[in-house]
């Protein structure tokens, strides 16, 4: 396949990588030639021409942080917390993290799958190829597998690349309360041998903060995932600084997630250590932070920061990327090449993909072709998709 | 039509109106009963049955602020700002409001309906059945009657109902700089004048701010309007408190919106006068506000709430109304009640509709059905249409 007539930002190199009346020549599913037209070797005009009428196309969108495997949903909670009840009272009618848990304990890998689907879907409308789900709402080791297998079955019945994390150590669960290491040592860390012996774990993620795991805690889930040969990610400085990030930066971490609170030596550690900074605005327009992640130091130390998501029940029931480039911009004053960067090529650096989010001759054929003059209308609108087209390994 | 096996929220009478196992018998485009399915007369039994499934029905959705006629975009200003460009180099760049006069001066009538279209349908996806446009970035006679012309126009093209606001008043163009009274003299009312005339204007809108008119500006154009017998409505108290809101009120408006910095004063004039109040949070959130709404004090002064887009290029690129109903509970603390009769029930008041916004016999036959099942889930997430199917006049 040969598209012609576009209006290429390849996000090669470091910008947009803007060509304006482009070709990108598809062979097999992957890219084999991209560049202006005129510059286009004669013996690539071959197989099927598609004009795509000067649109704009770009590597097609990659959601690097979801939780979009869980059940049930956390409205009623919402709806609560607006009517004025405390947190005393949403706990007492059942609400938090642990409601999410009961309801993803309850649903099955089967019930996991169709919950998960319509929003997947979503984010396919959206121009998504590749999206990083993690585990984290079973917490005993039926339930984080069952999770993670319905994140694989995704993959099976729909056009999409799925990366899974396992998030065992997202929360600790009521059977465990205050026994945080017992949980590691009984369900945590079993879980995720038993996970990555099936095939189940392409990455091993955590929740370090005050009401989740410490550093210490992390640091044993940490080695064991190296035993395993497993990339690591994590969740870090959120509502405090605890010093995770550069605990996952020291090890060599994908990424390092939401970030609010780090600060100028944990960006100069992820830059050093090649960890992605990874953005979560969905959660911080949600919770109503106003502690903003510092991306004036990661771009100072030339931290690569990646956008998300962070699709999942309670604190971020987001599920457009599209939109997550707009809050990324609005919120945290990234610049829309920035957002869109950090939505393809640096998502795909935050998975450790180096197949993907960039359109280039070599990588795979996922594109997005919207009907956008310039780049920048991809973050601009505020809750607008114009998606034209979608072509996942070359398929529209 | 019958629609069976419908969870119903009526929005009729105070709050949701929750009518599980409920029934809507539809005829001729109208409602003719609507309750739980087992106090159905007999005699409605007729016609073709649907079964919903269960399905949560709603009133349709109904975006009262909207400024969806414009040419061009504003996403190169965006990036602008964002890559720290000052308000002057954004200016001499051709930035800001009147770089869209320029872009719908340009656009030419058949041009601004085919840029409007693709807005519209995203709305129509979100099941909207009914919008408000508004004139007001033409700010010369025939430009003003080519974007109300435009507006017209969507209703022939797509399955909505449009009423147009003629918003002259919205800024001074550049050639009366400096001249607002003689703009209003010699463009604003002669355009008024001529838009009512050949029916083009449904309302009377403008922008009561120190950066556009004042109050005693705004009664001009006011009083232009009672002598065409035309209801009125005012962009009020958005950046500060001119008491334009309680103008408004006084001259018995239908709505006064944005609102940011109203007090229990307005609240109280507004609640004496039925003048609804809209609040955008669109435009509060790409602004970066800090001022809410007195959201308590027009809960406390009894005033109706409507919740609209304000979809428009500059302040609130915004395309859907299930955000603008996030927003209002994230950003301003309206509860999901409120947040759905604010695109329901209180919109068709911000708009003088006596037909529609809630289920009831008599009401038009607009419904939206949705894979929820709760309506509290519709303001809960963030980016995500769970729309099912719309019914506008009773037609799928
Ligand atoms: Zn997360
Ligand atoms: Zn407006």
């Amino acid at each position: 396949m040969l598209l012609l007539n576009a209006n290429l930002a390849t996000l090669a190199g470091k910008g947009y990588g803007l060509t304006p009346d482009g070709a990108v020549a598809v062979e097999t599913g992957r890219i084999v030639w991209a560049g202006p037209r005129d510059a286009m070797p004669a013996d690539l005009r071959r197989g099927e021409e598609v004009d795509v009428g000067g649109r704009l196309v770009t590597p097609a969108l990659i959601d690097c942080h979801t939780h979009l495997v869980h059940g049930g949903n956390r409205a009623r909670e919402f709806e609560l917390r607006l009517q004025g009840a405390s947190y005393e009272e949403i706990a007492r009618a059942g609400g938090g993290i642990l409601s999410t848990v009961g309801d993803t304990r309850k649903a099955g890998e089967d019930g996991l799958l169709a919950a998960a689907l319509p929003r997947v879907d979503a984010l396919i409308r959206e121009g998504v190829t590749t999206i990083e789900i993690k585990s984290g709402y079973g917490l005993d080791i039926e339930t984080e597998l069952a999770m993670l297998r319905a994140a694989r079955r995704i993959a099976e019945v729909r056009p999409i690349r799925v990366k899974t994390s396992f998030l065992g150590a997202h929360a600790v669960p009521p059977e465990f309360k205050g026994r945080a290491g017992d949980y590691l040592s009984e369900v945590c860390l079993p879980a995720l041998r038993a996970a990555a012996e099936e095939g189940l774990v392409d990455a091993v993620d955590g929740f370090c903060e005050g009401i989740a795991f410490s550093v210490a805690e992390m640091e044993r889930v940490f080695d064991e995932a190296r035993r395993l040969k497993l990339p690591i990610k994590l969740h870090a400085e959120q509502l405090s600084n605890l010093g995770g990030a550069r605990m996952a930066a020291a090890r060599g971490a994908l990424s390092a997630d939401h970030l609010e609170y780090a600060d100028a030596a944990d960006a100069a550690a992820m830059a050093a250590a090649g960890t992605v900074a990874v953005v979560l605005p969905g959660a911080f327009y949600t919770l109503r932070e106003t502690q903003r992640p510092p991306i004036d130091a990661f771009r100072a130390a030339g931290v690569a920061m990646a956008v998300a998501t962070d699709l999942n029940p309670g604190s971020s029931p987001m599920n457009s990327l599209l939109l997550a480039m707009n809050m990324a911009c609005t919120l945290f004053r990234m610049t829309p090449e920035e957002a869109l960067a950090g939505a393809t090529r640096n998502a795909a650096r935050a998975l450790g993909l180096s197949d993907a989010g960039t359109i280039e001759a070599g990588k795979r054929a996922d594109l997005a072709v919207w009907d956008a003059g310039h780049p920048a209308e991809l973050s601009y609108r505020v809750g607008f998709n114009p998606l034209y087209r979608r072509y996942y390994q070359g398929v529209a």
